[in-house]
C-alpha cells in the first residue's frame, strides 16, 4: 500500500548490506516469512530453527539474513550483520509513509500566542494551550493535548490522547504513543495534622509539583506510560532513550541516554539512572537511588539500593546476577538439603546409641 | 431505572433457573443483598458465611442462589449452577439498556472512504480516518480514535478516548473500555553504530512496526490496556478472550480462543497462549515462548519458558505449582533446618571428642 | 511566573514555621536548591548529606529547613517539622495559580438536564452526559468525558482525557489526573457451556456491572489508573485517599480514608482497605480479603489472605515482615547451610567408618 519498489541490488547497497544472487529483482515490500512472494522481501531469524528448516520452500523474492548462515543455492538474499538492522532499513526504505499535508485543522483548538514551525499537522480535537510552540514537521494527531507553555521540537508524532501538561520541553524526532501522559503532578504529600477526632489523626497534605519535564531528542515512549513532573526542577529522559508501554517514572527522575525501559517498568521518584541501562519489563526501583551506565535490570527485579554501572541484577529484593542465581539454584536443592539433613539425623543417632554413651545421649556417670 | 419488571417465573424460565416459592411476585431490578427490597432480586453467594447467616433478615423479593443450599422457609429464589450464571442471566434480562439512536454526531470527524453499517453510533469527539469499516449496531463513544483503514465489525461497542491505529481488524461483538490503545508500534529496535564518541557508541535504531493488530469476536479488552502492532503479521487475539484492565500484550503475539488475562498482566512480543489459558494479575511472560491450552499462570508468576498444556505456574521464575508448593513449603522450614543443622554439629563434635580420635579431630598418631 | 512577593517573616508565619535571619527579605518563589537565588526560597533535605555539605555555598535567600540541623552564619532560614510541609505550604502561598475564567466552551458537548454549579469551567472538547451534576469553581479539561447520571462536587480537577463511565459519584475538592478511568466494567464472568464442539466446550458469559463508584472528598488520583464500576453496589474510594498513577482497582472494593496507594499496585475484585493503609508500588492484593487500618503493604509484595491492622507485609505470597526478613537471612545463608551439611556427612561417614560398625554401615554380624 505504501510501499516502493526498488532493485535487490540497490536495496542492498542502501542498507549497508552483501548481495546474493539476482540483484535486478525487483522488491516492493516486506513480509512476513509464511507470506512473502516474489516481489517481497521477507526476514530470516536464524535462530529460529523452524525458518531455518523452511527457508529451502520460502517463496520470497529475497531474504535478509546474517553473514554466516548457509543458504540453499539459487536464493537471493542481503546479508547483514545484526540481520535485524537490515530489515529496520529495509522498513525504512520500503514503507516510510509520506506525511499528508493537512496544516491545522479547523477542528483543533489553539490557545493564544501559540507558535508553528513549518508543515506542522494539527489534527482535528487537538489542544494547544497558550504559549505551546512547536517545531517544523511535527504532528500533533486528534485528541493530543498540549498544556501552556510546552514546546515540542521538530519531526516529531504526538499520537491521539497524549496529554502533556504545561510547562514541559520535548525535543527533536520524539515519539509518543497514544494515552502517555507527560507532566502529571508528581505523588507527594506530607502528614499535616487534622483535628477531626482520634479516627482521623492527620491528612496527607498534597505538595504542590511546579517543576516540568524535558524529554531530550530521539526518545520514544509508548502507549499509556506516564512521566511525572519534577516538584521544583525537571524530571529529565536522556537523548535517544526508548521506553515501552505502561511504564511510570516518578517525579524528579532523570534517566540517562539511550537507554530502554520495558513495559510496566516503575521507576519511584528522585532515582537516576545512566546510559545505555536496560530495564526489563515489570521490574521496580524504589525512590533515591542511582543506577550505573549499562547496568541491567532484569524483569520483575525489584532494586532497593545503588547499582553500579554494568552490574546485572536479578529477584526482589535484586541482587547482583551470579549471587541470585547461586541462591536459587540453592533454593532448588532444597529438597535434597532436607533428605541430607533427616538421613544425618538418623546416622548420628545410631552412631550414639550404639557407642553408648558418646554424644547426645551421654549421661554424667 | 433501565430496569424493566416481569414475573419471579418468567425469570426464572427465562435465565434457566428452578423456581422456589410464589412464581406470581413481580421482580424489577437486581440489586445488593443489603439493599433489596420486595420487587428487587438478590445474589446470594453460598461461600460467603456471613450473607448465609444474613439470609433470614433479608427483605429481597427473591434470592439466586445454587441449588444445593438449604433456604428459610418462605423465601422466594430461582436455583441455578453456578449461581453466577444466574445473577449474569437476570441482569441482562433486567438491565439491558436500550442503545440511543445517535447516528452520526456532526462534532464527530469521518475521513474519506468510510463505510458505516445500519444504526451506528458516532459520538462527538469521535475520529473516524479514511476508509475505516463499522459494522451495524456499533457504538463508537466521544473521542474515540480509529486510525484509517481499521474496521470495526458489528454490535461493538468502543468506549471513549480508545486509540485504535490504522489498519487493525476488530470483529463482532467486540467491547473495548476507555483509554485501551490497539496497534500501537511494537517495541523493537536494533543497536547501530554512531559517530559521537565514545560515550555514545550506538543508538537504538527503530525496526518500522507495519503488521497490525486482528481481535476476533465476542472479545473485551479493559480500560487503559495496550496491544501493539506486529512487525510485519499480526498480533492476534483469539474470539472469547476477555482481558481486563492496564495489561500489556507484545506485537508479533498470538493469544487464543476464550483466554483470560487479568489486570496488569505483560506478555512480551512473539510469545503465543493457547485457548482457556488463564494469567492471573501482575503476571509477566518473556517473550518467544508458548503457553499450552488450559494452562494457569498464577497472580505474579515469572514465566521464562514454554508451558505445557494443562500446566499450573507459580513464581518468579515460574515453577509448575507442585514444585513450587514444595520449594515454598521448605522455604518456611528454613529456621527448622538451621537448628537441625545446628545440633547435628554440636553432636558429631560431642562425638568426635569422645571417641577420642574418630572424624574430624582425628590426628595422625 | 505565577509566582507572588512576600516578606519571609510574612512566610514564616502563613507557613507555621521558626524564622532564623532577616525576616524583611522578599521572597518571590520556590526553587531548586542549586538554581536558587537572592528572592528565592529554597528546600533542604537534612537527610541528603550532599545538600548538607553545599549549604554554605547556596545562594538561596532563604531555607526551609528542619528545627535541629545546625545552620551556617548569615543564612536566612524558617525552621519546620517536618520540613516537607513547610514546602507544601510555601508552595501554596507562592505558587497557586488562579482558576481562569473560561465557563462553558462552545467547542465542549452538555446533555440534556446538565447542572453545572457557579465558576465552572468546561474546556473544549470535553463531554458531559445527560443528567451530569458539578458543583462549584470546578475545572473540567479537554477531552474529559462524564458519562450520564455521573455528579462531581466542587473545586475539583478532571484533567484531560480522564473518562468517567455514567452514574458515579465524586465528592468535593477531588483531582483526577489525565488519561485515568473511573467506572468502567469489572472484570466478571462465568463459565456457560456452548455447544461449538469439543475445542470450544464453553465461553465465559459476561456479568453485566450495574454498580457505580464513589470517590469521596479530597481524593486525587494518578495518571491512567482505573477503578472499575461495582457490580451491583459500588466501588467506593475514602475521603482523603491518595492514588498514585496505572493503579488498579477492581469492581467492588472498598477503600478506606486517608489510604495511599502507590503506583502500579493492583487490589482484585472485593477487597477492602482500612484508614491510613499504605500499599506501595508494584504490590498485587487478591479478591475478597480484607486490609486492616494503618497496614503497610510493601512494594512488589503479593498479599494473599488477610491484613491485621498495623501489620507490615512483604514479599510474594506476602509475609509479616519480621518472618518474612528472617526468611531472606537465611536464603542468604543457604550457601552456608550446604557447606555444613557436606561437612556433616563427610565427619560422619568418618565416624562411621572407625567405628567400624557404628551407624549407617553397620551389618548384622
Amino acid at each position: 500500500m505504501d510501499a516502493k519498489s526498488i532493485s535487490l541490488a540497490d536495496l542492498a547497497r542502501k542498507i549497508g548490506g552483501e548481495l546474493v544472487g539476482d540483484g535486478s529483482r525487483t522488491i516492493s515490500a516486506v513480509r512476513p516469512f509464511d507470506e512473502a512472494g516474489g516481489t517481497d522481501l521477507t526476514f530470516l531469524d536464524h535462530k529460529n530453527a523452524k525458518m531455518v528448516a523452511a527457508l529451502p520452500t520460502s517463496k520470497a523474492g529475497a531474504v535478509i539474513v546474517n553473514k554466516s548462515l548457509a543458504l540453499p543455492a539459487g536464493l537471493n538474499a542481503i546479508r547483514i550483520d545484526p540481520p535485524h538492522l537490515g530489515l529496520a532499513r529495509s522498513l525504512a526504505v520500503l514503507h516510510r509513509r509520506p506525511r499528508p499535508e493537512l496544516g491545522v485543522s479547523p477542528a483543533s483548538r489553539l490557545g493564544s500566542g501559540v507558535t508553528l514551525g513549518e508543515r506542522v499537522n494539527v489534527y482535528p480535537g487537538a489542544y494547544l494551550g497558550d504559549g505551546v510552540r512547536v517545531g517544523d514537521d511535527t504532528d500533533i494527531l486528534p485528541g493530543a493535548y498540549l498544556g501552556d507553555g510546552t514546546s515540542i521540537g521538530s519531526c516529531c508524532v504526538i499520537h491521539p490522547h497524549v496529554t502533556i501538561y504545561g510547562n514541559c520541553q520535548i525535543g527533536n524526532r520524539v515519539t509518543i504513543h497514544a494515552g502517555a501522559v507527560i507532566g502529571a503532578d508528581g505523588f507527594g504529600y506530607v502528614p499535616e495534622p487534622r483535628d477531626d477526632g482520634p479516627s482521623e489523626p492527620f491528612r496527607h497534605a498534597k505538595i504542590p509539583q511546579i517543576g516540568g519535564v524535558v524529554i531530550e531528542d530521539d526518545v520514544e515512549i509508548g502507549a499509556n506510560t506516564t512521566i511525572d513532573r519534577a516538584t521544583l526542577a525537571a524530571t529529565i529522559i536522556g537523548r535517544g532513550t526508548k521506553i515501552d508501554n505502561l511504564v511510570m517514572i516518578g517525579h524528579n527522575c532523570t534517566v540517562g541516554r539511550h537507554t530502554i525501559i520495558v513495559a510496566q517498568a516503575g521507576i519511584s521518584g528522585s532515582t537516576d539512572l545512566g546510559d545505555y541501562v536496560t530495564i526489563a519489563g515489570q521490574a521496580g526501583l524504589v525512590g533515591h537511588i542511582t543506577v550505573g551506565d549499562r547496568a541491567v535490570i532484569t524483569a520483575k527485579a525489584g532494586v532497593t539500593k545503588d547499582v553500579e554501572a554494568d552490574k546485572v541484577m536479578i529477584g526482589a529484593p535484586a541482587m547482583d546476577i551470579h549471587e541470585g542465581r547461586l541462591a536459587f539454584k540453592l533454593l532448588q536443592r532444597l529438597p535434597d538439603f532436607k533428605k541430607k539433613i533427616e538421613d544425618l539425623l538418623r546416622r548420628v543417632k545410631l552412631i550414639e546409641d550404639s557407642a553408648g554413651g558418646a554424644g547426645e545421649e551421654k549421661k554424667p556417670e
